[in-house]
Order: C-alpha cells, then structure tokens, then sequence
C-alpha cells in the first residue's frame, strides 16, 4: 500500500510518533475547525465567540482555544478595561490554515445532497 | 461579527442544526480524517488500513469506517473468499474530499516548524 508522504519525506502524518501527527489531532477535532470557521470573520471576544460556535460550551471553548494559542493558531489580547475582557484573533500561521479549510466548508455546502442521499441509502440498507 | 455562510444562504456550519455541520464533523475528527489520508493511495483491506494509521484500534477503525461510509466517502466491498475479506476504498465523493483534506496535510508538513516554535513559546510562559 502507498500513501503521500511529504515531499521531502520527513513526515508522515500516518504516523504515531510524527509530530505531524499532532497537528492535524488538534485540525480534526469539531470545535477546533469550528473555532478556527468563526475567527474568519476576525477578531471576537469569549462570549462572541461561544455565541458564534453554536452548541460550544464555556469549559470546551476554553480548552480548544488554549491548545489553539498553543500550536500558534489563534492569539489571544487581554484588555485591562473595567471589566476587564479578552479577544481572540487569528495569527497569521491561523490565517494560513484558514484558507485551506474553508475548502472542506465548502465542499461540504457544495455536496450535501450526495451525502444525504448516500445516509438514506445506507440507512435503508 | 461575520462569518462566512454559503453561497447561497441555505447552510452554515457554524449553526448546531444545519447538516453541514455533522459533516465537519465527521470529517473533524482525527481517525476519518487519517483513514481518508490512508486510502489516497487505493484500495486496502481491513488489516492493512489498521497498519497504514498507525495507533487506531480495531473498534475504532471499523466505527470510523462505519461513519465514513455512511456519508457516502468510503465504499466497502466484501469478497467470498476462504477466508474472506473486506475491501475499503474512497467512493467519487470521497476523492473529491480527498483533495481539500490533503491541503491540510500539506500545510501541517509545511508549517511544521512555526507550530513547534509557537509550542515552545507557549509552554514557556
């Protein structure tokens, strides 16, 4: 069997120990890829955030945008305003990714009525 | 705040009840994301796929393998051999999703080193 390796053949995303590996965990996770859809738009604060990522609650917004800040993703402002309140942006690394994923919402638009036609069928199997 | 929506207004993924969403995710989660990778190159049985991605259990490949064909991506075929075995491949849909996923796995690869960095500044502070 054969699969893409990098071009220059160090990693190997198929691959436990690759620190590839990790990358595309943290990509294929709901909230990660949903987290990261939202910021498109630019920046927003926590709770414009939660409002946005419909269904996210506080403690798991909170987490995925921990190891969003961590991977360089997403970064994070805090502003010593009364209240105090916090934005998220993307980096530019985040807004790097963003262009590539946006072709998987769009795929995903553009081919919903084949995969709801494959669920019918396989359901009815 | 903006995100983008559609083209034509019917879906966004970012709202909990547009099917899109179950769809992102699916495709947002790390074993589909890797067993698609896995079956770029062609066909594979049961076993071989287990050894391609590397670290997912028996349970869990035939669960993400279940869900994955289900949406329609993957097309499974079982030939009565003695003993007989079960073959995975990607459906047309399947292929045409392949290529906005493996955009991710270029830019993992290409990126890799500003993602450790961000990492170490991270776990620094």
């Amino acid at each position: 069997m054969t699969h893409t390796a990098s071009t220059d053949g160090r990693y190997d995303v198929l691959a436990k120990a690759c620190p590839t590996r990790q990358v595309v965990n943290r990509i294929g996770d709901r909230w990660s890829l949903l987290v990261l859809y939202a910021l498109e738009g630019g920046t927003l604060r926590f709770q414009e955030l939660r409002r946005a990522v419909e269904g996210v609650s506080q403690k798991m917004l909170t987490q995925t945008l921990r190891l969003l800040e961590r991977e360089g993703l997403v970064s994070r402002e805090v502003f010593a305003s009364v209240p105090p309140h916090v934005e998220y942006s993307l980096t530019p690394l985040g807004r790097s990714l963003s262009g590539r994923i946006a072709g998987i919402r769009e795929w995903a638009y553009a081919n919903m009525p084949g995969i709801e036609a494959a669920r019918r069928d396989f359901d009815a199997r």
